[in-house]
């Protein structure tokens, strides 16, 4: 048995046959334990933070998880701080944010002896350990801050207990044990305080890019809000740009977040209101209050957005997001979103957004096109579908027309959809095959809109068909969800961040309208019910009177996946590029993109069989 | 390392860690091999065979499988025979038979050594070790007939690149290396003598019912017919019992087939025929000839029947199937399915089915059910299919009405598609809830079908519903093939055979014709192409003449899981039990049957982690 003290120590001892043999019977409860021995280093100082990501976990912040990313040894290395620890914690990672069937792994005691495992909670949420130990133990450690556990996992186990760490959205899920436990298979979640905390795990690698000399900064911060004791706020602030401000190039932005605060502020957004207007009203309230005056619905061009766990976002070296001079408006709309389940009354915050330009144009404008769907009604998910997918197209057709021979090179994509919406994914077809993907999130969350730097930047070409695909889940609604602006509407959008600049503001697909009237009809025709389809009826209200059965559910689904689209391929959003749009066919994928092969760690072998005891006694720090 | 002889030895030694590493790291062709010494026993007699089991893989039986099965252990142990060895032998299983994607054991030689090894083979056929060693050799040993392997592999490995050995038709695969391999990579299935061989590898762990000392044999063959030179011939032959032969049990029987025509006779069923009729006019000829008498359509009560492959089948100790005596028809008819793709003319043919009987009539008259699909074109599957899925059911109504209180037990069942099936399944049903499997063949093929006893006897309940789904793969169609008789049209049938005997002899269904006319009116508004389904067209024609684009092909599949069924709730084919069979609900399930767990061995940790050195050098037998 090793004993080792408060370093990280790689060489974990490699269990025995007989141990080996024991884990594969776990689950009769007779585990042989590999037994480390950690010296509690009482007071002395922690090592220098080799973690760039760090974000709390609860909203008191009593547990703040550290992390990185190895791309080349596909692992993560966590860092977690537990400040005031009772008698254990759990941490681990689950498809949405349940704590039923997550990946765990568990600190607790029995009283006596302090044991830390890869273990997994079931449909019922009680907890199990895993029979692969693939959660590995580095160090266990008390600092000033509290017990500090550094561990690592790969990105795939190939166990099936556990979560596959993939790029997009992690749902973390947390727990704090108020007391011993006779053994893990003791522990049921729903006892426990638990909560979740969405991340992009997977950080992509990507080098800072040089910064310009004469590099200016501007904040735009909430003016000393005083944040509402509810649980969801969204707060909007009008500010403007001083006056007679040039055109200028942002290169990159940062959020401000005022300090204690790091739970509270889930997202911030700053847009540019629109230039058709001479001027926009001062307001300072939340976005829904009905003293917010109208006209700030024009204020919808994105200038900048962070999410929870997002860091600086960079522009390119060769680009830059142009505000500011002529024919753009001078007003800015600052949005936070405060999330505040804890209902914290009396909380001040002037979070923000800073941002960083320059005079000296870059020599590429930065822009932002709308890819996916179209905001109307005839694209439809029948209710409790659990995975019901939409799908957006930008063809051939109207790449060719818009973009620039060179073609353009995406850097950074924020997917979006409404309140249903599971999963989004954009792919890039050429001559009929899929080639790349763009922006992929399986485990999307509308609560966690980020804009994301793309691992590898994407060049599109014209000719190109962007297909953008969006799952939702209507478990929990009775009647259809049909496309539109409203929150209980549907939205399949991924905003993609791009240079150069085109005139192409916004290429989007719907179905035709007038083989969505077939369907009605079809619907009709074979379903003894009275449906609503007589041409008076809006689609929405057609929608709402087609029985759902399995049927009609397939068909429309058939038709979705058959029928030509309608498209918007426009400058602005009123615009079109000049062409016949309508009746147009879906593009035809003659070639998928393969899954990605999952690779098992190769260090399995080497993983403990069993949990790890852990001494976490002596003193405070 | 262990030397040891010719006797099974259960004990292998467990690797040590550092072998299990290199083993993870395979591939880079870096493994380090646990070495066995197998002492040559020369002319030493085989020990005494354990193996119920046994059949020849190749034309020529230069390789012999033995076997037998330990439900207990999850474990299949196997005994290859090779008779004549050269350079060494492939032997495995695939899906379909196909030596690409094949799970395999190896016996190689590089010229120096043998080796014995779990392996795979990939899509180009070409062969790889195995990460995960599942095939564990258990002896080597020369005997007087040749090299006997004896090797053992659980039902599943939980190893990705394994087959699992599953309930129902198993394509067993091997090959014969001519001259030695420097490595097992080098070898490629393309370049070696190959085939394969159908079987039931999870035999029933069924003993033979005690057979009464009365027993007698009739032979019902065919009169030295002379097979037409088609490719399909339904042939028909009246003959009848002895005068005055009183009622008798059938308690089991078994297939002539003359010698020489194996592959022509694809399957032979014994009708009675019906009793209302004083006497049958006498006729040997095709089924479907005009100067077959109208009456020999009353003959269609199943007295045997037997397919490909099949060997002697046995009732239960409590049952035997009625014939003769009062109140039953003195004449049978024999029906042999003739299938002749090489239009072989000129060829003779006496089979038939010898039926062992008893006048001890046992406590149960036994009886044959038809499930699944009814004989109609209004079933039907698009062209270009690889896993098109058909169903037919036995609706509540229908055995609310036919069956007795205390319902009736499966005992067998035979599974029948023409040539385009891949799977069948029969599940039951009740209150809406799938209960149990009665018969489940995932790799079923039309080429192997044989009366298979049941592991577990099913009993069916008044109420009760059998939903039997057949999948056809129709990758190599242009047209889409429709239910019906002929051999290039498809059937979806469970013979079930069962006691107590009830009147019920066939419950089926198919879609409603009256919606399947709404889908083909559909096709026509979706599609710009001219279909005809002009009411003069039949359903044949019409499905020919749909154009099978995405929607048309995800409409029907729609259609068939939805619309209306026609019900055939029959006494004999003509005589429906009275009620309203048209326009039938389709039964309503509401939770389906779990996918069973697949267990990963728990021996997985003392499997070696490379492949076996075997001696198989020394003198020949």
């Amino acid at each position: 048995m090793a004993r080792w003290g408060g370093q990280a120590h790689p060489a974990m001892r490699v269990p025995s046959p007989s141990v080996r043999e024991a884990a594969s019977m776990y689950g009769t409860a007779v585990a042989v334990f590999l037994v480390i021995l950690v010296a509690a280093l009482q007071g002395s100082a922690p090592p220098e933070s080799p973690f760039p990501y760090r974000i709390p976990l609860d909203p008191e912040g009593i547990l703040e998880l550290s992390w990185n990313v190895s791309y080349v040894q596909e692992t993560v290395h966590f860092q977690l701080l537990v400040r005031e620890l009772k008698a254990g914690v759990l941490f681990g990672m689950s498809d949405r944010g349940e704590l039923e069937n997550a990946d765990l792994v568990v600190l607790w005691t029995d009283g006596d002896s302090a044991y830390f495992g890869d273990a997994w909670s079931d449909q019922k949420g009680q907890i199990h350990l895993d029979a692969q130990q693939d959660y590995q133990l580095l160090r266990a450690q008390r600092t000033r801050e509290g017990l500090s556990l550094l561990f690592k996992r790969p990105f795939g186990t190939c166990d099936p207990k556990d979560y596959l760490i993939e790029d997009g959205t992690v749902h973390l899920v947390y727990g704090i044990l108020e007391e011993p436990f006779q053994s893990l298979e003791a522990i049921n979640v729903s006892s426990l305080q638990t909560g979740l905390q969405r991340v992009q795990l997977l950080k992509p690698n990507i080098s800072i890019p040089a910064l310009p000399s004469d590099m200016r900064t501007m904040e735009i911060r909430a003016p000393d809000v005083l944040v509402p004791g509810q649980e969801t706020t969204y707060w909007c602030y009008i500010t403007e740009l001083p006056d007679g401000f040039s055109r200028h190039h942002i290169v990159m932005y940062e959020p401000i977040v005022t300090e204690g605060n790091e739970a509270l502020v889930h997202h911030m957004e700053v847009f540019q209101c629109a230039a058709e207007f001479e001027s926009f009203p001062h307001f300072s309230g939340p976005c829904d209050s009905k003293m917010k005056p109208e006209r700030l619905n024009y204020c919808r061009h994105v200038l900048a957005a962070w999410a929870l766990g997002a860091k600086a976002f960079y522009y390119p070296e060769e680009a830059g997001l142009a505000f500011g001079g002529p024919g753009s408006s001078r007003f800015l709309r600052l949005e936070v979103h405060y999330h505040n389940p804890l209902m914290i009354k009396g909380r001040r915050d002037s979070s923000g957004i800073r941002l960083y330009y320059t005079a000296t144009l870059r020599r590429f404008d930065a822009g932002i096109m709308e890819l996916g769907l179209v905001y109307t009604p005839v694209m439809a998910i029948p209710p409790r579908e659990t995975a019901f997918v939409l799908t957006g197209y930008c063809t051939d057709k109207c790449t060719q027309m818009a973009l620039p021979p060179s073609g353009i090179h995406i850097f950074a994509s924020q997917l979006h959809t409404h309140l249903t919406g599971r999963k989004v994914v954009t792919v890039l077809a050429r001559d009929g095959r899929e080639k790349e993907v763009v922006n992929r999130d399986d485990h999307y969350s509308p609560h966690f809109q980020e804009i994301r730097m793309l691992k590898k930047v994407v060049s599109v070409h014209p000719g190109d068909v962007l297909i953008t695909s969006c799952t939702y889940n209507t478990g929990d609604r009775k009647l259809a969800t049909v496309g539109g602006f409203g929150i209980l509407e549907e939205m399949c959008v991924n905003y993609v961040h791009y240079y150069p600049l085109t005139q192409l503001e916004l290429c989007k697909s719907a179905v035709d309208p007038g083989f969505l009237q077939k369907y009605f009809h079809l619907v009709n025709r074979f379903n003894s019910e009275e449906v609503c389809t007589c041409p008076q009826a809006s689609v929405p209200e057609q929608f709402a009177s087609v029985p759902w059965n399995s049927f009609n559910r397939q068909v429309l689904k058939a038709l979705y996946s058959f029928a030509p689209i309608s498209m918007h391929c426009n400058k602005s959003s009123a615009v079109r590029f000049q062409g016949e749009w309508n009746l147009q066919p879906l593009p035809e994928i003659i070639s998928k993109l393969e899954e990605p092969t999952r690779h098992c760690p190769a260090s399995q072998g080497q993983s403990p069989a069993g949990p790890t005891m852990v001494s976490i006694g002596g003193g405070k720090g």
